[in-house]
Parts: C-alpha cells; structure tokens; sequence
C-alpha cells in the first residue's frame, strides 16, 4: 500500500516556521506521512486564489490524498471547519468557500470538523492550521473514517468567484484568479465557455489574438491562450503581463466574443 | 519504528542550491531520512531570529527528531559547531547562540562536534551546511550517539537576546524578533511575564489595546495580542504593522504595563 | 534498497502549484519516491543559471537519482526532451543546453525521449514540466530502463556558457551565471584555471584581493573567494556584492591575472 499522502495549500509563506510546524504535527500523527506543497506562497486572504490552486492540483495527485487548505481572513474566529469527500480524496479547510471550485466540479460530501478528540490542544485562538486543520487531516491520512470527525452539513459556503457574469451584448465580467511567477495573468473566464474570444482586458492591457502556445506570440505581443488551468490567460512572451497591465489578484477583467 | 526525522533552519533562501545539496548529502548517509524545512528565509546572518524559529517549531516534532540549525555570520570562521541534546531531541548548530532559547528553557547537555570522521570531505572553508552540519546530523538521525561526535562542552555561547530588561518605572526595552509574512511584529516580551499591559510601541506605531485574537481588531488598529508563539505581537487586521511601523527584525521594541 | 531519489530544479517558483503538481504526477507513478528540491527560483527563462544549479548539486545525491531540469523559454514549442545518463544518475531537462555543464564534466550517454507511453496525457501544449519531463522521470526512478524512453542521440545541444573567454593580454571575459541570496556574485571562471588572480570587475565593482574565506574580507571590500562552487566569486561580507556592482544574471564579467 503507498505511502499515505497529503498536500498543504497556505497563505502562511515560506519565511515563518508555520509550515513547518503543520509537518511535524502530520509527522507525529501519521509517521510515514508524505507531505507535498502546493503554495505557501498565496496572496495573504486571498480565498478565490487558494481555490483556484487547489482546484488546479488535486486530479493529479493518487487516489486517497488529503489536502489542507488554509486560507482565512477569519481565522481565529469562530469559523466552522469542514472536511469534503470528493474525488476519492478528502478536503480539510475552513467553510469560507475555498473548496468551492473543487465543489463545483466534483460529486461531495462535506462534513463539519466537530470532534476535537483530534485536534491539538490546547487549542490556540490564532494558529488552527497548526491545531485542527494539520492534526485533522493527519488522523484521516492514517486511516480515520470521515464520519469520525462530524456530521454530514448541507450548507457548506460556495463563493460565486469562479463565475463570468454577462455585462452586455458579447461581453462578460470577470475576476483575475492568479498571476503566476511568469506574470501570466489567469482569468477566470473557462476556456470551454469562451470557444471563440475577439479581446480579453484586464487593466492597461487588451489581449487580441488567440493562441496555442507562448511560441507563437511576437515579441511584445499581449496575446490569449487556453492554458492547462482551464481558464483563458493573457500572456506576453518572456515577459510579464501583470506588469503591464498594472494588475492583482482580484481585480475585474473583461472579454469580448 | 518511524522514519527518523530532520528539520532545516537556514539563511539560504530558496533560489539557491544549499538548501537542496544539504538535503542530497543527508539521504546520501540517512537513507530513510524524512527532511522538514522550518524556514531557510531567516533574515541573513539573524542569529536571534533562527533561533526564534526553532526554539517555536521543536516541540511539534516527534521524539528523536534532530533539528539543523545554520545561520551563521562567521560561517568560514573557526567557530565551533555544537550539538545540543534537550527534549528527547538533538539540534545541531554552530555554538553562536542560535540556540539559546531552546537551551534556556529545557534541560540540556551540549557537545562540540570533534570527530570528523562524521564530516563530509573535502571540508570547503565556505559551506559548513553541506560539509559537518549537514552530515554530523544525518548520522545522529541513523542512529550515531552523541558521545561519538564529540565531548561535552560547558561553556556554549548564550545570547541575551530573548530578555527584555527594564527601562524606567514600569517600562522595558525589548526587540523585535520577527516579523511575519502577514507583518506581525513578534516583540521578545514574553506574554507569561507581562499579563498586563498598557501599550507596546515600536517605530512609528504604539499599540494601545490587547486582544484575544485578530478578529477583536477594528480595521486599521494595532493591537496587542499574546500570539501563538507565547511572545506579545503587534498585529493590523488584514494590513501590514511592520509595514506601518518602519520596522525589521533587531529592532527596538518598548513596553508599557 | 533505499527508496528512489528524485530531484527539481525550475523557474515555476514556489507561489505557484506547478512544482507541486509535478510531485503528484510523480508519486502517482513512483508512490515510493523521495522528492528534492533543489531550486525553483531559476531567474525565468536562465538556462545558464539553471545549468550552473543543478552541476553545482548532483554529486552530492545518491547514485541512482533521477534529475528534473525544466528551464525553457521553448516549453511548448516543438523543443526535444532528451534523458542523460551520467555519473550513475539520470538527468531529464528540454534539449536546450542545460545540463551542458553536467555533460562536459562526466562520461554520459544521452537519449531523445520519444516514447509517449511514459507520458501523462492529453499532454498539454504549455505544461511539458507535468506532461512529459515529472512522468518520464517518475517511471526511470521506478525502474524502467532508459533504453525504453527513446533512441540514443549525439547531437545534444551544448551551451558555452561555462566557458571563459580571452580578451587581450591577460585579460578573459566571462558571465554572472548566478548570484546568490547573500548577494555573492558567480562568475563562469573556474577557480582552477585562474589560480592566479589580480581582479575581476563586474558592472560597477572591482575586487582586487583574494581570500579564503568571507572572514578574512575587511567590512564593505569587495573580494575575490574560490567559492565552494569551483567558480570565482565576487563577496563582500555581510553585504550584496551583487546590489553594489548593479549586476544580473547574465551580466559581463572580466578577469586580470
């Protein structure tokens, strides 16, 4: 049987030991645990860029993977904690929607984390990626059934981020998801609801042509592509676009058909 | 019988090589070994923050774990390298203090490291991580004892930076620890010791009310909060306080109770 | 048999879940692998300085190490993926030069990837790093043979990146293959070839002594150090030779003996 495996999606960053610590709390839980990053690196409060890096990662991790998500402008209240079934892997995160675009793909079940018989105690006002979400995730890394931890809810909070909304004749609105290392700028316009795109705009910047792959942009070229997120990018070769357009994570973008 | 287990605390980044070479020498020797990183994006050369940030991290990691510490401003310098044994686990490091806050608050018993019979070889003057620290914590990890790698020492340096000290009538002057990627301002005011405070000032930026977590915060205050790291920190809802503050690691803090 | 050794070196970043999901294709074939990584902060597109990492990391792995190289500013054009078999371990990069360093130090036998058996489909236009290069390398790690990957090839593309110049009398030119978090400058002389040194100038610096080690240096002079890489560096203590000099990535440096 492989090794248990677990993912952590987190806007704790890389320069904090909180990471680290959620590891050595999985670690003592589950010993022969394998933990995988996703990003540590999400915009602080971001929960629509979270979702989305979760929902680009999950189908290719094996059968039985468990993801803790941790992304929270509420932590530390008194935010409910779930666990979703989906996929054939489960979903640790706080109930604020992050889970949604998993959710919306994906048949589910979503539980509320009730049973503190598995968290880490004493349990902290300000650290649950630490307390509950880590120690949660670990005990169903190491075999313990999900009904264990709660009861089955049906209300589970589902963010509307990942939905172009029409705003006129040809044209929607959207949201930018992500902006990668790259500074290629995601939307959150599907690439299989817009088959056939005229412009996409986001701050300064209006994308006219429709490409396959960064190689057939010119030089300078703000060009579209259907990347492998699933969702329309604007790209400019070897260069970033965000910069160009002067955009973040969360500002609105535009598309024309 | 788990896996044996290694953390890094290091000041070399991640854009480098160091980290992941370390990483090569020690699954070279420690085949089973399971390496969690705590930070490598310590400030350069702050040796009080590394050991903030393993003096937080240890305890959530299981028995036996050994703990490489390695920021080190006289990295290429005679300096003495050290291996400390307290909670049943090992932390290795050079003897500059980097462990002072771990020493300070367990029983211990500490080594020089001698035997470098233990060392990778050629020893390079510049990169001790790869070659003794590296190495010496990989064969304690498979099961080396201590007593092979040296003799215990009495005299291993401790600093002074986790004590605030007394400034005036109900003042003291302390430091600021670290900062964290949310901007949290962790002082070096033990919440234990101060269960009662007025306000807590560093740069530009007095906080004047305490709460139990980030939540209680109005938009835009600085609060005081007894963090999950037993510190008091100065914290914004969602904004940055260090940023509002104009202040960095090793900087002065002041308390008022 | 100790578990197979994987490691990565990218330009994906680490806020991004592009290295992460390279790991989930790679323990969904190889659920026994041990991942590594070496660096995923490549400056984008610096297939010199991704040459330089992964040639400064791979003997300090075990024997039988599978390498995952992805630095190219072609990924997604019609670039060939190519398998090296080196110095007991396997390296797996885009046909473009970068592992020239690699190859020019070992005895090697390099192999066109050809077989789409091994890869993870549809293959994608724009993530080759998830589609090809983690899937082709998880299967070698689980012990397919690279004679199963594709045909034997002598045609690899070499970069002379590595390769200092003569530009008069006594004097070479050469380039910043990498600078360091600590600010230290890289050159492409090799320390064995200059055993004799009067200085080397980058950008707006020139170092004109050379030390053994950073502790030697005066504060704010600029030094000469044969690094542990086996490439002259430019250093000044516990300041960024690189801020001082204004320089890059690719950047010109000169050298006097």
């Amino acid at each position: 049987m492989p090794p248990p495996t677990l993912t952590l999606t987190t806007d704790f960053g890389l320069a904090d030991h909180y990471a680290g610590v959620m590891k050595g709390v999985i670690l003592g839980i589950c010993p022969k645990a394998r933990i995988v990053d996703i990003s540590h690196e999400v915009t602080p409060y971001a929960i629509a860029e979270g979702g989305y890096l979760i929902a680009q990662s999950y189908r290719y991790f094996p059968r039985g993977t468990v993801h803790v998500v941790v992304v929270d402008p509420g932590v530390g209240s008194e935010r409910r904690a779930i666990v979703a079934e989906a996929a054939g892997q489960m979903f640790v995160a706080p109930d604020n929607g992050v889970l949604s675009m998993v959710l919306a793909r994906e048949k589910h079940r979503v539980r509320a984390i009730e049973n503190d018989r598995y968290f880490f105690h004493p349990v902290s006002r300000t650290f649950h990626g630490r307390d509950i979400f880590a120690p949660v995730a670990a005990h169903l890394a190491s075999g313990v059934r999900p009904a264990r931890v709660g009861k089955t809810v049906a209300d589970a909070v589902r963010a509307e981020f990942a939905a172009a909304r029409a705003s006129g004749k040809g044209t929607w609105r959207g949201t930018v998801l992500h902006v990668d290392r790259f500074g290629n700028i995601v939307t959150n316009f599907a690439s299989e609801e817009f088959p056939v795109v005229s412009q996409v705009a986001v701050g300064r910047l209006t994308a006219r042509r429709v490409v396959e792959s960064y190689d057939e942009a010119d030089s300078g070229e703000a060009v579209v592509i259907a990347g492998s997120s699933g969702y329309l990018e604007i790209s400019i070769k070897q260069a970033s676009a965000a910069r160009k357009a002067g955009c973040r994570v969360g500002d609105a973008c535009r598309i024309r058909v």
